[in-house]
């Protein structure tokens, strides 16, 4: 069987992109099994696009084939890149920080500079839609075996990715530490990076309460205790909640309403979080 | 050929819930045939759910797994299920109303409590994404034929099966009663749940006025003579009228405009509606 | 491989539509490849319908059959027609202006009225419901073979067709005129339908100023100098651009920002636009 294609972009389906993009990869290859993975990345958000790919890519057969385009800097000097993860998967991007947390999470084995004469021939003389006429092209071509991943670029050293930010978490000084991944738009959730694991070594254990402080940009926006629980419906409606996640990483939620609006908290790398007793 | 799989849940695509869900059940096969049958139910919006199952189920083949994932009490006592309908349908849910409607209209012919150990195993340790641990998980492989309909739990009486409420409509007195069951969130219309046979068997015809009272908890919201039409197309632009849907049920709009923002009108089995010459 | 089929409609997955849709095509066929198009035509705009028609089709493979249901007039005299391009698509839509831009760009072969008799069997009765009882259906047995092109309907001469307006540009006394045919409802951008070839031929290059006016109705809403660029990133954040979009064709911009919003601007036959040096 043919590896599967999954796409991730900012595009909606507002307008006519994605059925473009679409018909593209089913005429290089009209047997592709191609899976929507989201296009409601928030605009130009590219670090939410790195997030939901780490998120979700876990989840899907080894060789699934990933183009994630949330793309501001199409048509200037910014590299497309194909990468290829320690743990067998394939990502067609821009090299704009869309790799982040893939590459600190499972590691890039090899990436490679995508060649520029391979694009879809009909559409030279336009530069603004890589998504359809270079990742989704390329993509579809990888997916179907009409292109290895090897003579898709110029191999070059993955140390030289783009990354977004340091996404460090641990333990120092009996504090567990790390930042803010990203909120859940619907329900108003926001995750941390602090796997669980941490607070079950530390000794902490669900139904204990937990003080938690977060800091946007070192101002303290947040410093309360707060019960310590396997889901946000473990505690009673309009309650706030620390719960385990559906990665096993520490979260925050109101039950049945939204953490983010309630703390007017945002997410990303200087959105620090601290865990305490 | 196998079950074809179709997903209704509360998630929206702005996170990545569905994407994870989808790689979870292809990588338990990746030749199944997932359709989105809609990821927009407004948020715990059990009933809403429960309609558009049934819905839209009728016109899907004999067969077809559904997986309806609308589930506030996640990780709570509420029981997850796989339901088997009198027609042959295959619906994995929360037991938590889901079934109202079809359960109603249908009849299950067999319904069971998920075995606990049936879940994704690389996810234990998490109790609040059952849409991907549990329902989607269990859904693939019922599907893939890797799992029967029967070991999926253990079977229990569909008299316990919890329901939301009574849907009762029928005629007394020479008024036609029932209540309203559901609005379309782009056009504004709403739809009772009245069979216009009734209409035509009370002696009414198309092109008849009817006069339409619609009560919220016993108060009166709408009281006056509607044009009853094959479509709303058949009046004026802006005018209201009483036509049958698209389930042959009698239902109300203004053309090309919002019945239930003009008249602030909602749903639900405390909305009343009669029918009178 | 039998024809894919594409979806086009004003839908949107708020409600059970095309999951009723899906249903009846798959029951029709299990194995059909349905690709949602897009659902979020805004409500009642044909003349949007048409314009994603042609500017997505040309990607897909020969043969696709497109179901394209904005249908404001559902059950009343307007015709349900089948097409068939000078290129080769088949399309499955309501006779009322959805095939202006692909008949004018592409050319229509032939044109068929559907036959009355063809829908649905268990939905007779209802008359508001053709994306599902009879472009859905008839599509599905187009794609799948069970109904030949020939035998959807009586044929008509395609200069028959409802056509919104007249979509010429052109060059006339150094002037460069044309229109404004959609906007992007996401970034913001403006697409003329100007060919840039008609700017190059008039010896404008990439890198030049252009003089653009837009009027509304013969009243003058934008007349200025534009940079004329490659992207719209090859401007400064916050700066319009007049740039090549992705269908090689002159296209408006701020980069990272509105066009549309900044400047009022929305599309159609009578927003006029003129290129000048």
């Amino acid at each position: 069987m043919k590896p599967l294609i999954v796409l991730i972009t900012d595009w909606t389906y507002k307008e006519g992109a994605i059925m473009s993009t679409k018909g593209v990869m089913k005429t290089i290859d009209p047997t592709l099994d191609i899976t929507d993975g989201t296009h409601e990345i928030p605009q130009y958000d590219i670090w939410s696009a790195s997030y939901r790919l780490h998120q979700s890519m876990r989840f899907w057969p080894k060789g699934t084939v990933f183009i994630v385009v949330v793309d501001p800097g199409v048509g200037t000097a910014r590299k497309g890149v194909a990468a290829l993860t320690q743990d067998g998967y394939v990502i067609l991007c821009p090299d704009n920080g869309t790799l982040t947390h893939v590459a600190k999470d499972k590691g890039i084995a090899q990436v490679r500079h995508l060649h520029a004469h391979l694009r879809l021939p009909s559409t030279t003389g336009t530069s603004i839609f890589h998504g359809r006429d270079v990742f989704g092209y390329i993509g579809a071509k990888v997916a179907s075996g009409e292109l290895t991943f090897e003579e898709t670029g110029e191999s070059f050293d993955p140390s030289e990715i783009i990354l977004l930010a340091d996404l460090t978490y641990g333990v120092k000084d009996d504090v567990i530490y790390g930042h803010l991944e990203i909120d859940d738009p619907n329900f108003g959730n926001v995750w941390s990076n602090v796997p669980v694991q941490l607070l079950y070594d530390a000794g902490f254990t669900l139904n204990d309460d937990i003080h938690v402080t977060i800091r946007h940009k070192n101002e303290v926006v947040f410093d309360t205790y707060l019960p310590f629980r396997a889901s946000f419906g473990s505690v009673q409606i309009g309650d706030p909640v620390a719960y385990v996640n559906e990665l096993l990483v520490l979260a925050f939620a109101i039950c049945q309403g939204s953490f983010a609006k309630a703390y007017q908290i945002r997410y990303g790398s200087d959105w620090k979080v601290e865990i305490r007793r």
